[in-house]
């Protein structure tokens, strides 16, 4: 049997992995465009903050362990163009140019998700970088030192922006973003998205909302974000306005696609080719709270998946429960965590969403060092279920959100979950933790 | 309708407060033995070990407050003595040595805990203390100033001793702590035990575990505490060797007792007679792993059964899912936290326990400030349920237990609880939480 992977990183290389692990003596082979393979992705935006230590930091596991201890045939530099799937055959071309076919029996596509590049004049010059492959890590860190840069302008204000607009603050290097829709943080409840603008803004971030950008121009050693009101210069502009899947190879072979644009697969992370997989950024999964497709590309998500499309290649019987949508990320010292839907999708799938959004405190009642811990959570109106949680406070909200999203999995009332036993002692939360107190009142307005 | 409270701490200034809201008209009558009601008992510790600030800062809430804004008769100083279930009422004793008997309709016994002292030479000596009560608190904080205490011996080396030779160390105290049984932590998995008292140790606490006391002796200013092996010198010694619940007004009036002489109580907080109910430190309640009655006496579950039972007496029709088990404490720089079953106690409800210990890691790889994350998990073998985990770090064991807990509300599979959507990022925790590390390890060994 030849299982073929192509792309190798968190979830091609995991399911290389547990493939050779379940079944030692399969074939198993992977095709990775460029020459980094299983790297800490997410990791980047805290190895650029830091200039003394090198990208490669990041690296979970070399190519040549992968080949040498593990026995997996991992080709490098093998850019994957197209999938015949009467002959079962991918096809391609290595970085040297020449062409390569390699034949499958069980094909994984792995192929992540990429930056998305508004098609806008100079967003091709010099400076102008997106952060997804290692190979950007390491460009925007070279080009951090060689260029000297004093002053970014960082387009978008997501969770990768924000992480890179502390990582750039770190480096001593001025920041301002800018995108176009006025909304900070869309899915957030916004009293909570207030707190966060002003925990970056205190950080001497400056924030432009709400301003469509129209191109750049470099002007010497200088480029300047043209904006319908405002020209912002920089040294550097970093673009991270969002990603889109790598769904190349299955809309060049006819396979059905899902939501985004994602690859649809199954619970067994099967697409509509009985023979092929697809697991991580560029493939779709269940949500445990709508049953309904969703594109949720995060790491562990992939990873899992990787696996869950190992055990199947390699004659297990595995079923993945789909995910809950749980995401947390840093931005100085606020921690910001959600899981589940939001206010907006609930309503979208059908739910009569109740929020409530309560400020508690970190601590017990006296306890020294105790900060403010804002917990939203939303129920539905007609079942009684929890659709969802978001948590914000300088500590415990990252670790705190994985309650909430438990409950998710398993489709509980708020009325269960305010029941719950959670920790307590005074160093870690009121007698009554944040989130039962937000349980507490969403029940009173579920009546 | 005359609702009558006996005990002012957690569950019954709680079920008063609930029991006016819910009720305007209500006659609630609250009986406290002490001048204290409404305090951070569990605040204690930390308030101990800052000289600087009153213990009056634990109070939550003043008398007065709950007098005259809340219409609750409080009667501070009164000390119940019996119940005449016949007659519905309940007589006892003033501080000033005067009687006292009051009717009611329902009644709350909400008595709380007391330090269990050994019956042994000395323990009524001055400056051998135990810390229940805020007079505990207040007494204890004054002797350190009054006879400027500078070694301390604790007996025990549960939870509160723990965080006991913290706050004495903060204050610069030398600090030894004795107690008879040989094992430190004996519910713990006993590679993190060892961790735990280390980082005790440490912080330059003398640990003598295995040794049996004798009796205390005054000699001049110094309590020399009389071990099997060794005298062990202080100036003030505090006995922490657990408490039992204060149960004497149940014994006297015939109610059932449940395990450690707990009073009683299904699932409405109701006692075997129907017009009264028990809530707090002093009575039991189901367990969510078992569905066997337990005794678990935490402030949360006080806080709710107060609650719930003032629920009922004004109408309503409420009954508690139980108790997980979870408990968390910090020592020195460590989290210590577990919910549901240990192993031992595993196998006393007859399950087949299956244990697995993982040493994670609190970051993601390569990410700065990693810390060790120990991890237990126990599943059962037959059914595959998860039974119970604990957690151990310097940083994310305290808030990460709440996800095995609404598991172990949810009475989970190992295999499903390994399959949630938790959230990573890099400075919280690696791509697979240590805890689904540990599941995933576990379900292997469940085979």
């Amino acid at each position: 049997m030849k299982f073929l992977i192509i792309g190798g990183d968190a979830a091609g290389m995991s399911a290389a992995s547990r493939a050779k692990r379940n079944a030692p003596d399969m074939d198993v082979t992977v095709l990775e465009a460029t020459s980094d393979v299983s790297y800490s992705a997410c990791g980047m935006p805290y190895n650029i903050a830091d200039a003394g230590v090198p990208i490669e930091d990041l690296v979970v596991r070399q190519a040549q362990v992968f080949r040498e201890k593990q026995g997996i045939d991992l080709k490098t530099g093998h850019k994957a163009l197209s999938v015949d799937r009467e002959s079962k055959v991918v096809t391609g071309k290595r970085m040297d140019g020449t062409d390569f076919g390699i034949p499958y029996d069980r094909l994984l596509i792995a192929t992540g998700a990429r930056p998305i590049m508004p098609e806008l004049p100079g967003f091709d010059l010099e400076g102008v970088m997106a952060l997804k492959s290692l190979a950007d890590g390491r460009r925007i860190k070279s080009f951090i030192r060689s260029a000297d840069v004093r002053k970014a302008v960082i387009i978008g204000m997501g969770y990768i922006a924000l992480e890179m607009s502390e990582a750039l603050r770190a480096r001593g290097i001025e920041v301002s973003m800018v995108k176009p829709r006025p909304m900070f943080l869309p899915w957030m409840n916004q009293d909570m998205a207030r707190v966060v603008k002003k925990e970056v803004e205190d950080n001497q971030v400056e924030m432009h909302p709400g301003e469509e950008i129209v191109r750049i121009e470099r002007n010497g050693g200088t480029l300047n974000v043209i904006c319908t009101q405002n020209k912002l210069k920089a040294d550097m502009v970093l673009v991270a306005v969002g990603v889109r899947p790598s769904n190349e190879l299955a809309v060049g072979s006819g396979l059905e696609l899902g939501p985004s644009g994602a690859i649809s697969v199954d619970r067994a992370l099967r697409t509509t080719d009985h023979d092929i997989y697809s697991a991580g950024d560029c493939a779709d999964a269940y949500h445990v709270v709508t049953g309904e497709k969703t594109w949720v590309p995060l790491a562990l998500r992939a990873n899992r998946a990787g696996w869950a499309a190992a055990d199947n290649v390699t004659g297990r019987d595995v079923e993945l429960q789909g995910v809950a949508g749980t995401a947390v990320f840093k931005v100085f010292d606020l921690q910001v965590a959600r899981t589940g839907l939001s206010m907006k999708e609930a309503g979208e799938f059908g739910f009569d969403p109740v929020e409530v959004m309560i400020k508690g405190r970190s601590r017990a009642h006296a306890h020294p060092m105790n900060t403010s811990l804002y917990v939203q959570m939303i129920g539905d109106g007609k079942s009684g279920r929890l659709l969802g949680a978001q948590l914000l406070g300088r500590e415990g909200a990252a670790h705190r959100v994985n309650a909430p999203a438990v409950a998710l999995h398993q489709q509980m009332t708020v009325e269960r979950f305010s029941q719950c036993d959670l920790a307590y002692a005074p160093p870690f939360s009121p007698t009554w933790d944040p989130m039962l107190t937000a349980a507490n009142q969403l029940l009173k307005k579920l009546g």
